[in-house]
């Protein structure tokens, strides 16, 4: 069960209203490498957990922190799509965005071709669960396998596509406030990037799981002999030039072997059987009109 | 430019029809990490690169790898879809499951409750573009960031949960020719889960990346303070017992620090502003109707 | 079966194009509270209805109007996309919004920045069953659940958040002609909010439903406990100030309680169970490689 | 901030293993009207909340109680899909529903029909959030729109249909575990029905809004000549013999009118014009090409 | 605007109910080429619809006939989820589909594996808009692009993929009421293939558009050197044997070429140019951090 | 089995960056009626085909073709997104569009009203498999229905459609480079429109289908009375005025039949019957509370 308080994990206050970063910055909090994805995944990954207590646990503190993450960039936000005080005390709003927004002036309405309309037809200027394009946030960016090395490997992920796009907001603004939020989200990322390949490396310490995942299953059942080759499937050979195409492989099993011109081990493509009549496909010759 | 030989990659061939598992089999077909997600992914990486020219190439050649890897399990999957020569010469079909399809007996039902009806209805016996549930593959699995390690790390994620998947299927069939297949599909993602580790190395190696990606942002903008805190957000502390809670972090830059009882750094939460009056919402306390 | 006269239910003549502003309006045709969305909800809801004829004649007859509604609508979208007379004989189209969506010049193209890319290359100029923000209606707008109470609870919402969506757009515009329209949709609204209000008062006094909603199911095999219970889930209590927290209960049939510091009743989380190994997930503790 | 505690807020666990079961009770925690629409609707309703602190502080504690029934039905179902101790230290499995997936078995195929292969192949036998056809949630389910008399409304419906789901599901299952944490659901939702009525009638005394929503455009701008009319769209008049056909209305402010017989308001179709023949719609008249 | 009338288009029920045929049915209502998709895209095509007023009235009246489809299919599947009146006057269910359903018994659970689970627990044995997986429709299903050549073309082939479908679903069922009604759908079908037909040779007679869709670009601003060459992209020439490979053009504007070996006429392939740093991708060679 | 060139199809170079433009090019690289669309729908139509070897060997051949296509339009976006070289050398990026989405000044933020956010923040400047509006491709784009004749039809569809939407593109920016790869597109999508044309003449001269598609369902099945009947669902006969109105049909089978004034065929609308109790829908009249 869960508890809330009464203040933020840290700031959210931007120095001043910006409808069009608002925008922008939509995509950290309902895109598809936002919060609420990391929030949902390792909330399901915790409640599916079978490895260890310590896992678990482990997983479901990350995932508690990441609802107060949400919390931030749903307010930051929200208050991104404020109008000034003095504005509303007016009830003119005439030189604002908003107030553009507003009184639908011709000239203004270019100045917020960037602003999601539906931030004011629909939330009445505040957050919503979407993407910088509009696009609603859905519930195939959360990941839980059962398989805890296949998913802390996405946990990794997901926080290094989250750092990379919060480090470009960060430089598509000068808001000294949201800067502030974004230095706090930037720091989290890092830990989590830490947290998760530490975690990785203790799972394989535990023996619960290395590479090539998952280790449960017999590797005499694959088929070795195309184990650990490099298919060149191009003119040319730029892509002999790296560690992946000779040497020993990561998971200190086997050498990488380059085939510079790979031949096609399958069978012949030979034509489909022909189908049952009465579900009307295109047949290989004429057949006269049937039905059951 | 692309070409197409005559030839599978590898074999494509069921030992008997099975109606049921090809609509499993599709998960690594069109779902979230089957193969047409890794196709796309690696073509739009590679077709997007900036970075030395043997990683444009290397990605390349993995994606058109895929392509056949596609073309093998649609393939298979409109085999298992067949009914038997037997069958279609007699024009009968009726004790196969595809007979109780069509004959639409209310006891053969029953067999066919765990079919895809699209096979039937709207695909005609032929593989979908969908996952094992019937829903479509859609372009929010491609991952294409510009930042290669942040893309790296996802593909060996990638690689991780498709060769989990494959795994779970070749335990649901005892067919020897499906498993044969799955054998080479299980191998191939042996071989792309060492070679996209590799490439990470290579990657770092190469003074590219590293962590915490991406590391061109200076880490001196980000707060601290906070970089290397692992916050315990339940009761109990269970989750202090990994290398994640104490010790160098994997980036060699920090030492985890373990906050058994983390408080909120922000303000109390404070109420938001008022809005422009035209946009209707919920005011503080009751205002006159009023409109532009 | 239908009819279609040759009349609007109502004007639907701009003013003036206006390309900008097609784009927003989009958001009461296409959008999740738009006019699509009550079309399809109240036909669905009446054909599927089981209740005495005239909720499911009443709901028909509303159901058909809609369609009028989205007629309306679509066609107005595509006057504000039209170009002026002028325009179209000069063929030059030099200073309009279209003219610079066509032109392609540099200048132009800011002021195009706000008009949906789709109206121009997708439809030419004409409406698209979508939202402002471009999105496709989808059918999980259509509600129909056999329960009419539940279901005219959302009818009551639809016409609530319908009409504050028209009200808004209303504020943004300034053209008479289209203010003209939306005076009418508006007021139609009015009547539906009333209607739905009326049906559900209806069917409270014809003894088919009543609050907690469906009254069909006996209250005593709920956990008659929790049922009035106020669970405060936070620190402080603010939550405690309104009329849902003590008092009798608008059901008739409890008092509310207030629970300033309310406690699980639940068990210890405990762990999972094992799985069977051939799933592959992350066991407990190490297990050697096994298949099936 | 959020923060975690070690028990469930009821009980969450089945008296035996269901897997068909686990299907179906998806809905209610995947679903459109299941748990995770409500927790995030509240959350997003409070944290966009500019209404008084009373009303704000109300919906987050609901949205902060609505994480613990997302999490009492994600462990339901995990444990719904687990095998026996028994079966998974035999390492057999052989007559449970789990072991005929694994199995592979014609016959035990059959029995599986109705499980939701994903279970198996994606989530490792965990809970996804996902509804009972396995189509993944999504972020439109999530209602906040700034004016809290039509999202009060959306929340009366949102636990109507969910309670009315609940019971549905109580009367497809009789495992006394499963039905056990329904019963607290299902008294939940009577309270929650009864908690957003008591808020509508504490938002009108409040003066803060009323029928018609939102109250705050002034009605002398709607066209009131229809603001109480009922269109009759079709032959016969079943739709006359409710009380929203004639009387007084729900808001006070008029009595309802029946139209039997509605003619068009709005003017003779008439053709749209022409466009810039370089849209290359289809013109009236045949056209030369044309190109800028 | 729009009316109803008291009768179905055609007969709509079915001899007994079927709840597994109910769940395949709704491909037709709800799935991609079903009648909400031919409704809905014939309704736009109207409203947008700049060319001469015969077409606009015909493509509305075949829009306007389509929602009684849409009625048709939607009655016929609330009948077939129906349960005898018997076994409700009885209140027990016991040895129909639906009984199962509602008992949970682990047999007869068996016997609803094909059956849609939200066809009970979310629509209460209703119809709903998707399609036999129950993936919900979707606006991407409506094509009006203001090109009456493209779009009579998809016209043609929705009522092309319709008729299939329906003649599919025709030998599935045994049912003589269900048969009944397929069997008008099917010769509508036939009507609208030859309707649409003869719809794009008046539109070519009447020198409105042309192949090759549309005309209206000039032909000499595209690359003729390759606007009637076959390039066969693949070893082998069965691609040869053909009337695309060579003869006169259907458009009788020129000669197919057969190009046996293709070879590409663009550039070498060349590296990408660097980015603006602050994006933070993968750059050419190391760089030291920097932000703005 | 698939293979790479070093060499584009064709050429794919802008002559200057136009990120604005970007955005637009995007709806025929990952739109509804994009290169991806035809790329996927070929292949599987290719690998599903049960017809005669010439077809399936065409089919994939265009297949083949097109992903070059995907490739050229990949990388033209990727260009068109670049700063130039100049720019990156003064790490100043000023006075461009680029940099001023990265500077984040207000007065440059609306110059970059038009752009996909996406483009930057997730992307890195690189292509992304969505449409114009950031909506992501998805597989109901992909049509294989086993059936040729439905299935060439929608292809003539597709390359109409792709080739309008190109030349809308071609009007709307005047760089030479951007235009002669288009000229490019729109001569291939008019072979490609030949080329169907013409494959559905072979088709049908091969005696495998023809008009009404299928062609294998015995017509004396349908209800012949309506298979050739314009039913008028409107006041007026504009509808009449076409050649789909009298006449032969264009199946040769028939002649059209115009009814002005069509009446209903099917029998009043009745009432559903009831369900069972435990569904808890609404009934017909007042009932006990039940339950299982």
């Amino acid at each position: 069960m869960f508890f809330r308080t009464n203040k933020f994990q840290y700031n959210a206050k931007p120095s001043a209203p910006d409808p069009l970063y608002a925008q922008k910055l939509q995509e950290v909090l309902g895109g598809q490498w936002g919060e609420i994805s990391v929030m949902m995944t390792y909330l399901f990954q915790g409640w599916n957990c079978r490895a260890p207590a310590k896992y678990r646990d482990m997983i479901l503190d990350i995932g508690t922190e990441e609802i107060a993450h949400v919390e931030m960039l749903a307010t930051m936000i929200a208050r991104l799509l404020e109008t000034s005080p003095v504005e509303v005390r007016e009830d003119a709003a005439k030189d604002s965005v908003i107030g553009a927004v507003m009184g639908g002036a011709r000239v203004e309405d270019v100045i917020v071709g960037g602003m999601n309309p539906q931030h004011a037809i629909v939330a009445g200027m505040g957050a919503t669960p979407t993407d910088s394009v509009g696009y609603p946030w859905n519930a195939r960016y959360t990941i839980s396998s059962g398989n805890l090395l296949a998913d802390f490997r996405f946990n990794v992920t997901a926080e290094s596509q989250g750092r990379l796009q919060v480090c470009r907001l960060y430089e598509m603004t000068d808001d000294p406030g949201v800067r502030d939020m974004l230095s706090f989200l930037i720091a989290r990322d890092t830990m989590h990037q830490n947290q998760w390949l530490a975690a990785i490396k203790e799972l394989e310490e535990d023996g619960l799981d290395q590479t090539p995942a998952p280790m449960s299953f017999p590797q005499e059942k694959e088929l070795s002999q195309v184990a650990y080759q490099f298919w060149n499937c191009s003119e040319g050979t730029e892509s002999r030039q790296g560690q992946w195409a000779e040497g020993p492989t990561p998971d200190g099993k086997g050498q990488f072997e380059y085939l510079a011109d790979p031949q096609p081990l399958g069978e012949e493509v030979t034509e489909l059987s022909q189908l049952d009549p009465r579900l009307h496909g295109t047949p290989k010759k004429p057949m006269p009109p049937v039905s059951s």
